[in-house]
């Protein structure tokens, strides 16, 4: 722990109450000066630090930053973000640094998360608007034992933690697009990548990053997301804490992935198909090999797509839909 | 060009004929003693160079390594191993290397070979025994796009390509082992580990390494591996250049994987069956969730195996195949 972790948590043990500089300097064995200088740190990032030359420092409130003394703390997970949690002010992009790291060997569970990206990336080579202190943008590096085809389970998995959290923390009625994009009123409120380094036996990792809007005011968003994107905020109309909702989100991530670990998709499945928006509809599928339309009937068992058409029943493993508008809507 | 190779390629222009040292100093701008030099590096990594005061140097023979100036002159692919071929005389594994490079965006058809590797590295983890100057050990970038379960269907077109090739040049018959094993007269000759980076949508880079016992004797092989592995020298009895043989595995790999990027596994496929030695036979199938035993009967056109037994007919993607004797052999 470093002294301003340390400074901090000594200031939280007490928060409301003053804590003099003498008390501070003999616990933590450094100087009164070198206190000083934590506390203007602290303040410069955000938490408000009232100082007096009698009484020592106060604090009477924290920054709604995503820093590890803000989420560790009442972070209820055994392994996620619980032994290695990176946080970055700034970083090109959560899964690109996460990727690193997992080349690198940090274990499963590891949490890179970024107040902002200069660089986030969406599926299929995309931009992911990640405007500072107004999402979550994160990505946990994952070592399940599993084969390849797996990888778009998790991805679904992922999905489903989103829109619980959000539903449980926001009581806001959140649905699910195939494979993972989760929606509030029909608009895009978190979008998941999940990336993998693999052979041909099982995966060696995944890197599963999630982009999920909070406090975007929706006249920020680019041009070409107006119509589609959301936050959460913009659909409570309130401000929310990213602190507390992060700390749900990797709570119900760790919850449905050892579930998936534990040999029981077909219970994640169940409660997908659930808030599925597309089973039922006609639909326009974009996929690495082409399109097709038809009628999204099912999601098997391996998280795959069912659609029928003329040509009879398609199984599609990844891609990008559209949802056609009925016939007698046409 | 390093001026190495700038002396080595004059020399191979005038092979069987004298160089004189003033030519070679007036050609490359150079002192006669920096050639010079060149010429003792040359004569250490195995080349015959004669040399005389009067009439100058002489090169009468080349080493059977897999230099970029020994296999790059015969090499008759458009892309694979054309711009970016990466030689080492040592590497913990080529497949370690070429992903590190894939990650820095080497392109499509990088090559990266090595005289012998100190770690190489087999399917499921295991190792693969590399002894310098006896085996082809090589990893290729390739960067096709389609979906991540392709990926399989590679590593599929790599054992075709290993197998029609050692036909070819040694006139030995080569057989495949689902998924990609190669076999002559039942014992393993080549191993293909194909390592990806892929999201749910497409691959981004698939990383093949190849490993190819050409001149390995039998009794050099570890123990637990005397009774299965074998080298193409030991099966033909004699010693073979493996200059020729990666020059034409590298034509072999490139013509079957233009092929499959064409949309012609179906082509493949079909040799691919005539050479397996799998189908027909019972067989334990080990996987990463598990095993089963049953009838090998085909493969399907993503690849995978079908196994029937008395459950019905299992869709296998990948795992390591144990053929069980028959019912009346045992």
């Amino acid at each position: 722990m470093q002294l301003y972790d340390k400074v901090l948590q000594a200031l939280k043990e007490k928060k409301g109450e003053w804590v003099s500089g003498e008390s501070l300097s003999d616990a933590l064995a450094v100087s009164r000066t070198a206190i000083w200088k934590q506390i203007k740190t602290l303040q410069a990032e955000g938490y408000i630090i009232d100082s007096s030359p009698k009484k020592g420092y106060l604090l009477s409130a924290s920054p709604d930053l995503l820093l590890p003394l803000e989420v560790g703390p009442g972070l209820e997970t055994q392994v996620l973000g619980q032994t290695n949690y990176l946080y970055y002010p700034e970083v090109d992009s959560t899964n690109i640094r996460a990727r690193e790291l997992a080349a690198q060997g940090y274990p499963e569970g590891t949490v890179v998360v970024a107040e902002t990206q200069t660089n986030g990336r969406g599926r299929r080579g995309r931009n992911w608007y990640s405007p500072a202190q107004a999402g979550i943008y994160f990505s946990v590096i994952l070592r399940p034992l599993v084969p390849l085809r797996d990888i778009s389970k998790v991805s679904l998995v992922a999905g489903l933690a989103v829109a619980e959290n959000i539903e449980a923390q926001l009581d806001l009625r959140a649905s699910i697009k195939w494979p993972n994009d989760v929606l509030i009123n029909n608009k895009k409120v978190a979008g998941i990548l999940a990336e993998a380094v693999t052979d041909m036996d099982s995966v060696e990792y995944i890197v599963l990053g999630i982009g999920l809007n909070i406090n975007t005011p929706i006249q920020d968003f680019p041009d070409e997301f107006q119509a589609r994107a959301t936050s959460a905020g913009a659909e409570c109309g309130t401000s929310i804490s990213r602190v507390q909702v992060f700390q749900g989100m990797l709570k119900y991530l760790e919850y449905y992935y050892f579930l998936f670990k534990d040999n029981k998709f077909s219970q994640i499945l169940a409660k997908i198909k659930d808030r599925s928006i597309v089973l039922g509809q006609e639909v326009r599928l974009d996929t690495v090999n082409g399109y097709l339309m038809g009628q999204a009937i099912d999601i098997d068992d391996n998280g795959c797509l069912l659609v029928r058409n003329q040509e009879g029943i398609h199984t599609i493993m990844s891609g990008e839909i559209t949802i056609l508008p009925h016939l007698s809507d046409r």
